[in-house]
């Protein structure tokens, strides 16, 4: 496995943040990283490792059920289980450069997000 | 191209049903499809198939930003433009079995649907 491509470096990002390896994670985030997120906003690296970091917190399981990945663009499926909110399923898509994160997107339902009042 | 492998099933369907020939969409969903998304409920092929162009009728533009698959599993991502409601990003899993799909997972945010009075 080329350490530098988009399957292996995204793997490595959520076994790092699911495994609440956090430093290791946001290693991974490239410095000038875009997050497009449904709610809330991340304009730095930083605050969006902190974001994850949060979440991670009051997450007792993550459940991949999909990943895939072509050139440098990979995409994961996964349910998490959230304390308060119950389970979420989450698309992902990551653009790889040089081996770090510059591009996140994610998809989920926000509706159970700001019922459990975890919107920004 | 094998025109029976995910990747090309998966972008078959989703030409049909942008490009409003919905024969050619509802004719590539195996008749057990199983269908997974965050709000309403589709029983069977045919109710989900109705339900694709339903919403494809009141919607002006799909941009198609990611595509990829692994094996009899595919992923989209895309932004949908749709009347009332306005831009919705949509991420999509497949599942093909046989040249047709047996299983889509649609993640998308429900807020705006809801608000858009298009919830069930």
């Amino acid at each position: 496995v080329n350490t530098l491509d988009a399957s292996a470096v995204v793997h490595a990002y959520h076994e790092a943040w699911t495994s609440k390896d956090f430093d290791t994670a946001e290693n991974m985030l490239a410095d000038d990283l875009v997050v497009e997120v449904p709610i809330n906003d991340y304009p730095t690296a930083k605050s969006f490792a902190a974001a994850v970091a949060g979440t991670a917190s009051i997450t007792t399981n993550v459940d991949l059920l999909a990943a895939m990945s072509a050139g440098d663009e990979a995409m994961l499926l996964y349910d998490m289980s959230i304390e308060r909110l119950g389970t979420l399923r989450v698309a992902e898509h990551f653009t790889v450069n040089n081996g770090k994160i510059i591009r996140i997107r994610q998809v989920h339902d926000t509706a159970p997000v700001r019922a459990a009042g975890l919107g920004g």
